[in-house]
């Protein structure tokens, strides 16, 4: 540590150590790496010690934050509430859409919690009684943590899972709610975490044993209103993703292999990574009678004939904030969206021993008076150089740098410097409010503009098998006629290790 | 079903059928029938198939956002952010605190998970391959659903709890984020689900095996800045429970015996039932330097030195949507403070035959302009008489309801109920807005002061030990003089079956 004498009118950078030189050592063509590396240096998240599971941190769940307040708005607006049903579902209900339980049960965790409390020794595992003190087996104290809870599971009492999606859990409710055509259509969406349990390697926000997601479960009276609903939720993922996250997707129908397990067709969303793999964005199903039949969901209709209802369900996670991440990150680190940045504008003053107050006092000035329009910060950390500082924000993909210096001061202005192009130029403080604001529009379409072009550049439509088996390789989107038929398709991916990812959705056509 | 010919003039009230009569059959003298049924037919919540649990509805989920959005602003002001930790906590982690261990673990519902994935067969239970189509053992066919999954757990593998709180797995990351004084203080919150294996009968919002929650954990340089935060959250929570939901808390200290499990001490907000019953509605904690000495959370302080940080943590549940319903609610069921409700207006149309149409778009005139300032809504559902409304809306414990009919319509007015007192008044529609502001304020300070005075009548003083007893029994909340030995304490609780609940703060009192 060097405590030399501060110089005058250069600087402070003195305490800079070893272990904050933070950069992303990685480039983006190392793409594995790159994105971990982006993720855990910007604070998005962590890695948690209960393997296969993340750390969602302030700066990550500050951005889910503002994906849930988007997507609450619209959905709200349209009489969808929030509701919350229990993380643990018994296993009966699971068993009751068959094609449901096949497809979840190979990640379902399970819990056995029913039986009587027993208490072991946590030494030699043998049984101990609850006031024991020493075991009976072993020898070993049994006070302070030398015992351990166990909760047996009698033979015939019931498991149950912790959920992977609620389903079964909420269609028994409804089944109870659900009387008349008065009570349709029933529109409730829960914010949670859901478990799966991988086993494959994780990464960060794409391949969790938990994540975090929306569920939304709807019924309604006839095919009709599902339908509706159906494609009203993903124009709805539409605009979180396209105009929220400014990454384009195409939208349409999966195949009948690729369907949700339970559902009568799946509508998705799915983008193009800059890896060349393609990423589901999110999904929405109707459900048609299948869950109706099997939890019994009827309602008197107006002919006065009970009918079973129609439903959709339908979810984004926080995958989706891995997908922002590999989108519009560059070597330098993360790029944000304005909309969704958590930090829009970050002001740095340049503080010079002579000028230091006056120039923090500015900087202060100006975030408070951006503050009421755009989410600001003033980056007066002691003991980082403004370099460091101009390299952390950028890590941290803050759309737009303002650099304030004595100079500026006397100038009446500041230096703007833009995250994505890195362009840099001087505003007038008095037009500031009014320059970010174009900047922003500017910024946000110009990342979604790219993104696009990328995605475009990289699909391609082939006429033949070869062709499409070349395309594949090459890591393109292929746009190509398929048959319809699951065992045509099971094949191709076999031979290729391509997936049909969307059946797109042409306006005109009707597609269901 | 009846199904007569419209009479004109009568209100539409022919489709009522009997299961509609939904009224609360209960006193609020009966108290824990009276108070199921309310939170239950307000479709606040419902029980869970699953054992111990429940279901937040969306009418009692919306009365969770407005708690959350209130308490969030706080925070946020504060320079708290929120974020999101696994629910698995491996078991180590909450060893390393013995006495948070031995406060937790008879509540802690494990899981263990992370053995080889086996196959078993569900009719015999016997291990079976992936792929076998029969059971070798008893034959069953194992196609569709007739194959289970079974996770293992080896010996010497670690097994998981379902978070009961995070104070373990979060400090095992502030121990790798926290470096230097610089990085303090560190001010996360998170909302999520916690599970506390109950085994007692389960009360809705007051006793559940899961339930909702915000726990937040910080982390400071010293004892005083601990301290500090203690109390500002402490007059954080004292702000959503007196402003937000009207209920009068006494705030103050834990006794040694009540504190939490891990803490140096633990500051509360008790409020009085009108069962009699005490309910502990938020608590803050200082940590002191326990967990940063079990999880080793040091950092380098501006005199080089490395210290252990000192800590709080702080939660308020799901636990009070429960106490809204006891403080405020009465014999016709729910009374919502304004400011929580998520209805704080409904307009019941009294549509007659001829009138209809006009009235009809004058109770959505009215409802569109009342929008921009009150949560406000129009009841146009069909087949139902307005009395029956007005009981629906009654129950579900709307401030206030806006009456408008034919009559009203000529006279440009509506007419207002008030929920709290029942009292019908004219308003002009001219001023309805500034009028239903005033009786919003006025409604919300009355609840308050109504809870406060209950309090109060049965709060006693005492300066005797039969005194004490006496009081008790008569089920009185009670302020007496106390040694502060905990063995002293035991022995009150065995001989009255009262708790401590709380060592109160006085203002210009040094506490701690």
């Amino acid at each position: 540590m060097l405590m030399g004498k501060e110089e005058k009118g250069k600087p402070r950078d003195r305490e800079v150590r070893e272990e904050d030189n933070i950069g992303i050592t990685a480039l983006k063509s190392d793409f594995p790496e790159w994105y971990s590396q982006v993720v855990l240096k910007s604070g998005m998240a962590d890695y948690a010690p209960t393997a296969g599971c993340m750390i969602i941190r302030p700066y990550g769940y500050a951005m889910w934050e503002g994906i849930q307040e988007f997507f609450n708005s619209l959905i709200k607006k349209t009489g969808h509430m929030n509701a919350y049903f229990p993380l643990f579902i018994p296993e009966s209900f699971l068993l009751r859409e068959s094609e449901h339980f096949e497809g979840f049960t190979p990640e379902v965790a399970w819990i056995h919690a029913e039986g009587p409390v027993e208490y072991c020794c946590r030494k030699c595992s043998g049984k101990v009684g609850k006031d024991d003190i020493k075991c009976k087996n072993c020898g070993a104290d049994l006070e302070g943590s030398g015992r351990q809870i166990r909760m047996e599971c009698p033979v015939g009492s019931e498991r149950y899972a912790l959920r992977p999606t609620s389903e079964t859990i909420m269609y028994d409710s409804y089944s109870k709610w659900i009387r008349s055509w008065r009570d349709l259509p029933v529109l409730i969406n829960q914010w949670c975490n859901v478990v799966r349990w991988e086993t494959k390697a994780t990464k960060l926000f794409l391949r969790t044993r938990e994540f975090l997601w929306q569920e939304g479960h709807t019924a309604h009276a006839d095919k009709d209103g599902a339908d509706r609903e159906v494609l009203a939720i993903l124009e709805f993922y539409r605009q979180v993703i396209e105009d929220l996250l400014a990454i384009p997707v195409i939208t349409g129908k999966k195949s009948e292999n690729e369907k949700f397990p339970g559902a009568l067709y799946t509508t998705t969303l799915e983008s193009l990574m800059p890896d060349g793999k393609a990423l589901q964005m999110g999904t929405s199903h109707n459900l048609g009678q299948n869950f109706a039949k099997a939890f019994g969901i009827m309602f008197r209709d107006r002919d006065e004939k009970e009918k079973h209802v129609w439903q959709t369900s339908w979810g984004i996670s926080t995958r989706l904030l891995g997908a922002v991440v590999m989108a519009h990150g560059d070597n330098k680190g993360l790029v944000l969206p304005p909309r969704l940045a958590p930090v829009q504008v970050v002001i740095v003053p340049i503080l010079f021993s002579g000028s230091k107050g006056k120039v923090a006092r500015e900087a202060e000035r100006i975030r408070k008076k951006l503050s009421g329009s755009f989410r600001t910060e003033v980056d007066m950390r002691e003991g980082y150089s403004p370099g460091w500082k101009f390299n952390d924000w950028e890590m941290r993909g803050v759309p737009v740098r303002l650099e304030i210096g004595p100079r500026d001061l006397a100038g009446k202005q500041v230096v703007a410097v833009r995250r994505d192009s890195g362009k840099k130029s001087i505003i007038r403080t008095g037009s500031l409010e009014k320059q970010l604001g174009l900047m922003f529009s500017d910024i946000q379409k110009g990342l979604y503009m790219k993104a696009k072009k990328r995605m475009s550049d990289n699909t391609v439509e082939v006429k033949s098998f070869d062709g499409f088996m070349k395309q594949i390789e090459k890591k393109k989107m292929v746009r190509a006629a398929f048959c319809g038929e699951p065992a045509c398709e099971e094949s191709i991916k076999e031979k290729t290790a391509a997936t049909n990812r969307v059946i797109p959705l042409r306006s005109g056509t009707k597609y269901v």
